[in-house]
Protein backbone atom coordinates (compact mmCIF):
# COMPACT_ATOMS: atom_id res chain seq x y z
CA UNK A 1 0.00 0.00 0.00
CA UNK A 2 2.76 2.19 -0.33
CA UNK A 3 2.75 4.60 -3.46
CA UNK A 4 0.30 4.08 -6.34
CA UNK A 5 -1.43 0.47 -5.19
CA UNK A 6 -4.70 0.66 -4.17
CA UNK A 7 -6.98 -0.98 -1.15
CA UNK A 8 -10.02 -2.65 -2.89
CA UNK A 9 -13.07 -0.86 -0.74
CA UNK A 10 -16.02 -3.04 -1.13
CA UNK A 11 -19.07 -1.67 -0.93
CA UNK A 12 -22.73 -3.64 -0.39
CA UNK A 13 -25.52 -1.99 -2.27
CA UNK A 14 -28.03 -4.14 -0.64
CA UNK A 15 -26.39 -4.40 2.98
CA UNK A 16 -28.49 -2.42 5.96
CA UNK A 17 -25.80 -0.01 6.59
CA UNK A 18 -25.87 3.04 5.00
CA UNK A 19 -23.02 3.42 1.88
CA UNK A 20 -20.78 6.45 3.73
CA UNK A 21 -20.73 3.90 7.33
CA UNK A 22 -19.32 1.04 4.92
CA UNK A 23 -16.51 2.79 4.01
CA UNK A 24 -15.71 4.23 6.60
CA UNK A 25 -16.28 0.48 8.59
CA UNK A 26 -14.09 -0.91 5.23
CA UNK A 27 -10.86 1.77 6.11
CA UNK A 28 -10.84 1.48 9.44
CA UNK A 29 -11.01 -2.47 9.02
CA UNK A 30 -7.69 -2.03 6.86
CA UNK A 31 -6.23 -0.04 8.83
CA UNK A 32 -6.72 -2.44 11.79
CA UNK A 33 -5.08 -5.02 9.22
CA UNK A 34 -2.40 -3.25 8.35
CA UNK A 35 -3.39 -2.52 4.59
CA UNK A 36 -3.35 1.15 5.33
CA UNK A 37 -0.95 2.27 7.53
CA UNK A 38 -0.26 5.77 8.24
CA UNK A 39 0.71 8.07 5.49
CA UNK A 40 -0.82 5.49 3.45
CA UNK A 41 -2.93 7.86 1.06
CA UNK A 42 -6.61 7.34 0.15
CA UNK A 43 -8.21 8.15 -3.34
CA UNK A 44 -9.81 11.54 -3.37
CA UNK A 45 -13.77 11.66 -2.61
CA UNK A 46 -14.02 13.10 -6.11
CA UNK A 47 -12.31 9.57 -7.57
CA UNK A 48 -13.78 6.98 -4.89
CA UNK A 49 -17.74 8.76 -5.57
CA UNK A 50 -16.77 8.09 -9.24
CA UNK A 51 -15.41 4.65 -8.63
CA UNK A 52 -18.45 3.62 -6.69
CA UNK A 53 -20.49 5.30 -9.27
CA UNK A 54 -22.15 7.15 -5.94
CA UNK A 55 -22.94 10.93 -4.57
CA UNK A 56 -19.80 13.12 -3.54
CA UNK A 57 -21.43 14.20 -0.02
CA UNK A 58 -21.52 10.28 0.41
CA UNK A 59 -17.88 9.58 -0.10
CA UNK A 60 -17.24 13.07 1.96
CA UNK A 61 -19.62 11.89 4.44
CA UNK A 62 -17.34 9.38 4.73
CA UNK A 63 -14.03 10.70 4.92
CA UNK A 64 -15.63 13.45 7.83
CA UNK A 65 -16.14 11.11 9.73
CA UNK A 66 -12.99 9.37 9.33
CA UNK A 67 -11.02 12.80 10.15
CA UNK A 68 -13.28 13.20 13.15
CA UNK A 69 -11.81 10.17 14.59
CA UNK A 70 -8.66 10.67 13.72
CA UNK A 71 -8.09 7.64 11.32
CA UNK A 72 -7.10 10.07 8.15
CA UNK A 73 -6.20 13.93 7.98
CA UNK A 74 -6.51 16.11 4.83
CA UNK A 75 -4.62 18.94 3.55
CA UNK A 76 -4.66 20.31 0.12
CA UNK A 77 -1.20 19.45 -0.55
CA UNK A 78 -1.50 15.43 0.14
CA UNK A 79 -4.58 15.05 0.17
CA UNK A 80 -6.32 12.34 2.76
CA UNK A 81 -3.67 9.99 4.41
CA UNK A 82 -4.09 7.58 7.13
CA UNK A 83 -3.00 9.11 10.11
CA UNK A 84 -3.90 6.46 12.78
CA UNK A 85 -2.84 3.35 13.19
CA UNK A 86 -1.81 0.66 15.52
CA UNK A 87 0.92 0.99 17.12
CA UNK A 88 0.48 4.85 16.56
CA UNK A 89 0.04 6.57 19.75
CA UNK A 90 -1.80 4.72 22.97
CA UNK A 91 -5.63 5.16 23.05
CA UNK A 92 -7.32 8.30 24.32
CA UNK A 93 -9.38 7.40 27.20
CA UNK A 94 -12.01 9.31 26.46
CA UNK A 95 -12.20 6.72 22.99
CA UNK A 96 -11.83 3.88 25.45
CA UNK A 97 -14.75 4.69 27.52
CA UNK A 98 -16.95 5.31 24.59
CA UNK A 99 -15.44 2.28 22.79
CA UNK A 100 -15.98 0.50 25.71
CA UNK A 101 -19.72 1.20 26.47
CA UNK A 102 -20.63 0.26 22.47
CA UNK A 103 -19.02 -3.24 23.21
CA UNK A 104 -20.86 -3.88 26.02
CA UNK A 105 -23.89 -3.08 23.94
CA UNK A 106 -22.92 -5.31 21.32
CA UNK A 107 -21.89 -8.29 23.17
CA UNK A 108 -25.13 -8.08 25.07
CA UNK A 109 -26.80 -8.49 21.63
CA UNK A 110 -24.90 -11.35 21.33
CA UNK A 111 -26.05 -13.09 24.99
CA UNK A 112 -29.70 -12.04 24.12
CA UNK A 113 -29.86 -13.61 21.15
CA UNK A 114 -28.47 -16.80 22.93
CA UNK A 115 -24.91 -17.36 21.89
CA UNK A 116 -22.85 -19.11 24.85
CA UNK A 117 -20.29 -16.74 26.79
CA UNK A 118 -17.88 -19.12 25.60
CA UNK A 119 -18.80 -18.39 21.71
CA UNK A 120 -18.74 -15.04 22.39
CA UNK A 121 -14.89 -14.60 23.50
CA UNK A 122 -13.80 -17.12 21.59
CA UNK A 123 -15.32 -14.77 18.24
CA UNK A 124 -13.90 -12.02 19.30
CA UNK A 125 -10.43 -13.82 19.86
CA UNK A 126 -10.54 -14.85 16.39
CA UNK A 127 -11.16 -11.30 15.25
CA UNK A 128 -8.33 -9.91 17.00
CA UNK A 129 -5.79 -12.86 16.27
CA UNK A 130 -7.10 -12.53 12.17
CA UNK A 131 -6.31 -8.82 12.17
CA UNK A 132 -2.59 -9.25 13.87
CA UNK A 133 -1.97 -12.15 11.74
CA UNK A 134 -2.93 -9.93 8.58
CA UNK A 135 -0.37 -6.80 9.89
CA UNK A 136 2.25 -9.37 10.15
CA UNK A 137 1.90 -10.39 6.98
CA UNK A 138 1.35 -6.94 5.80
CA UNK A 139 4.73 -6.09 7.07
CA UNK A 140 6.29 -8.36 5.24
CA UNK A 141 4.96 -7.81 2.21
CA UNK A 142 6.04 -4.09 2.76
CA UNK A 143 9.55 -5.03 3.71
CA UNK A 144 10.18 -7.47 1.21
CA UNK A 145 11.66 -5.77 -2.27
CA UNK A 146 9.42 -5.07 -5.08
CA UNK B 1 -38.86 -8.17 37.11
CA UNK B 2 -41.39 -10.33 38.17
CA UNK B 3 -44.85 -8.65 38.46
CA UNK B 4 -44.77 -5.47 38.60
CA UNK B 5 -41.73 -4.05 39.30
CA UNK B 6 -39.52 -2.26 37.01
CA UNK B 7 -36.27 -2.12 35.28
CA UNK B 8 -35.56 1.31 35.47
CA UNK B 9 -33.96 2.02 31.49
CA UNK B 10 -32.14 5.37 31.89
CA UNK B 11 -31.93 7.29 29.05
CA UNK B 12 -29.04 10.18 27.95
CA UNK B 13 -30.47 13.11 26.10
CA UNK B 14 -27.05 14.87 25.14
CA UNK B 15 -25.99 10.99 24.12
CA UNK B 16 -24.58 11.00 20.18
CA UNK B 17 -26.98 8.37 20.04
CA UNK B 18 -31.06 8.54 19.15
CA UNK B 19 -33.23 7.91 21.95
CA UNK B 20 -34.61 5.12 20.19
CA UNK B 21 -31.36 3.89 19.83
CA UNK B 22 -30.81 3.86 23.72
CA UNK B 23 -33.65 2.49 24.84
CA UNK B 24 -32.89 -0.26 22.24
CA UNK B 25 -29.42 -0.92 23.89
CA UNK B 26 -30.55 -0.11 27.64
CA UNK B 27 -33.65 -3.23 27.16
CA UNK B 28 -30.93 -5.46 25.39
CA UNK B 29 -28.55 -5.24 28.06
CA UNK B 30 -31.04 -5.25 30.59
CA UNK B 31 -31.95 -8.92 28.91
CA UNK B 32 -28.05 -10.05 28.70
CA UNK B 33 -28.08 -9.39 32.79
CA UNK B 34 -31.11 -11.14 33.42
CA UNK B 35 -32.92 -8.57 34.72
CA UNK B 36 -35.51 -8.85 32.25
CA UNK B 37 -36.17 -12.47 31.18
CA UNK B 38 -38.78 -14.23 29.08
CA UNK B 39 -42.09 -13.30 29.88
CA UNK B 40 -41.54 -10.11 32.10
CA UNK B 41 -43.53 -7.03 30.71
CA UNK B 42 -42.60 -4.30 28.98
CA UNK B 43 -44.10 -0.68 29.84
CA UNK B 44 -46.55 0.28 26.92
CA UNK B 45 -45.42 2.66 24.70
CA UNK B 46 -47.15 5.67 25.61
CA UNK B 47 -46.65 4.87 29.36
CA UNK B 48 -42.48 5.11 28.41
CA UNK B 49 -43.11 8.20 26.44
CA UNK B 50 -45.38 9.99 29.39
CA UNK B 51 -42.50 8.38 31.59
CA UNK B 52 -39.27 10.26 29.69
CA UNK B 53 -41.09 12.89 28.03
CA UNK B 54 -40.40 11.89 24.42
CA UNK B 55 -42.74 11.57 21.62
CA UNK B 56 -45.17 8.38 21.62
CA UNK B 57 -43.18 7.65 18.29
CA UNK B 58 -39.72 7.20 19.53
CA UNK B 59 -40.67 4.86 21.60
CA UNK B 60 -42.22 2.98 19.21
CA UNK B 61 -39.53 2.96 16.72
CA UNK B 62 -37.45 1.15 19.67
CA UNK B 63 -40.10 -1.45 20.25
CA UNK B 64 -40.54 -2.15 16.91
CA UNK B 65 -36.59 -3.06 16.80
CA UNK B 66 -37.10 -4.77 19.52
CA UNK B 67 -39.69 -6.75 18.10
CA UNK B 68 -37.89 -7.35 14.80
CA UNK B 69 -34.62 -8.40 16.37
CA UNK B 70 -37.14 -11.15 18.52
CA UNK B 71 -36.39 -9.72 21.45
CA UNK B 72 -39.81 -8.97 22.36
CA UNK B 73 -43.06 -9.79 21.26
CA UNK B 74 -46.23 -7.75 21.61
CA UNK B 75 -50.27 -8.43 21.76
CA UNK B 76 -53.17 -6.85 22.49
CA UNK B 77 -53.88 -8.67 25.50
CA UNK B 78 -50.34 -8.80 27.22
CA UNK B 79 -48.63 -6.04 25.47
CA UNK B 80 -45.08 -6.27 25.16
CA UNK B 81 -43.03 -9.05 26.89
CA UNK B 82 -39.46 -10.30 26.89
CA UNK B 83 -39.27 -13.15 24.23
CA UNK B 84 -35.95 -13.98 23.99
CA UNK B 85 -33.33 -13.98 26.25
CA UNK B 86 -29.88 -16.26 27.12
CA UNK B 87 -30.75 -19.77 26.97
CA UNK B 88 -33.97 -19.27 25.27
CA UNK B 89 -32.75 -21.09 22.08
CA UNK B 90 -29.57 -21.28 19.90
CA UNK B 91 -28.51 -18.10 18.25
CA UNK B 92 -29.53 -17.98 14.46
CA UNK B 93 -26.67 -18.95 12.49
CA UNK B 94 -28.06 -15.33 10.21
CA UNK B 95 -27.59 -13.50 12.87
CA UNK B 96 -24.46 -14.99 13.96
CA UNK B 97 -22.52 -13.99 10.56
CA UNK B 98 -24.21 -10.44 11.09
CA UNK B 99 -23.46 -10.25 14.68
CA UNK B 100 -19.81 -10.88 13.67
CA UNK B 101 -19.44 -8.78 11.14
CA UNK B 102 -20.48 -6.00 13.07
CA UNK B 103 -17.95 -7.23 16.04
CA UNK B 104 -15.20 -7.17 13.50
CA UNK B 105 -15.58 -3.42 12.15
CA UNK B 106 -15.94 -2.58 16.30
CA UNK B 107 -12.80 -4.25 17.20
CA UNK B 108 -11.21 -2.73 14.33
CA UNK B 109 -12.21 0.29 15.49
CA UNK B 110 -10.08 -0.30 18.95
CA UNK B 111 -7.18 -1.75 16.99
CA UNK B 112 -7.09 1.41 14.77
CA UNK B 113 -7.17 3.62 17.80
CA UNK B 114 -4.53 1.81 19.69
CA UNK B 115 -6.13 -0.99 22.03
CA UNK B 116 -3.64 -3.93 22.23
CA UNK B 117 -5.16 -7.13 20.97
CA UNK B 118 -4.40 -8.06 24.68
CA UNK B 119 -6.57 -4.99 26.39
CA UNK B 120 -9.61 -6.04 23.69
CA UNK B 121 -9.82 -9.50 24.80
CA UNK B 122 -9.03 -8.58 28.18
CA UNK B 123 -12.53 -5.85 27.54
CA UNK B 124 -14.68 -8.69 26.13
CA UNK B 125 -14.18 -11.08 28.65
CA UNK B 126 -15.00 -8.80 31.84
CA UNK B 127 -18.19 -6.91 29.74
CA UNK B 128 -19.13 -11.06 29.06
CA UNK B 129 -18.24 -12.20 32.96
CA UNK B 130 -20.28 -9.19 34.39
CA UNK B 131 -23.49 -9.88 32.57
CA UNK B 132 -23.01 -13.82 33.18
CA UNK B 133 -22.62 -12.35 37.14
CA UNK B 134 -25.43 -10.13 36.95
CA UNK B 135 -27.43 -12.52 35.74
CA UNK B 136 -26.37 -14.95 38.66
CA UNK B 137 -27.52 -12.53 41.22
CA UNK B 138 -30.49 -11.90 39.07
CA UNK B 139 -31.53 -15.46 39.89
CA UNK B 140 -30.97 -15.74 43.28
CA UNK B 141 -32.86 -13.03 43.86
CA UNK B 142 -36.12 -14.28 41.96
CA UNK B 143 -35.76 -17.52 43.70
CA UNK B 144 -35.69 -15.82 47.05
CA UNK B 145 -39.27 -15.25 49.05
CA UNK B 146 -40.41 -11.81 49.12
Amino acid sequence: MKGGDHVQIQIDPVSAAPIYQQIRDRVVEAVAAGDLTPGDQLASVRQLAVDFGINVATVAKAYDVLRNEGIIRTNHKSGSVIARGPGTAPADDAFVADWSARLATLLAEAVAQGLTDAAIIERSTAIVDDFSARRSTSDTAKDSPS
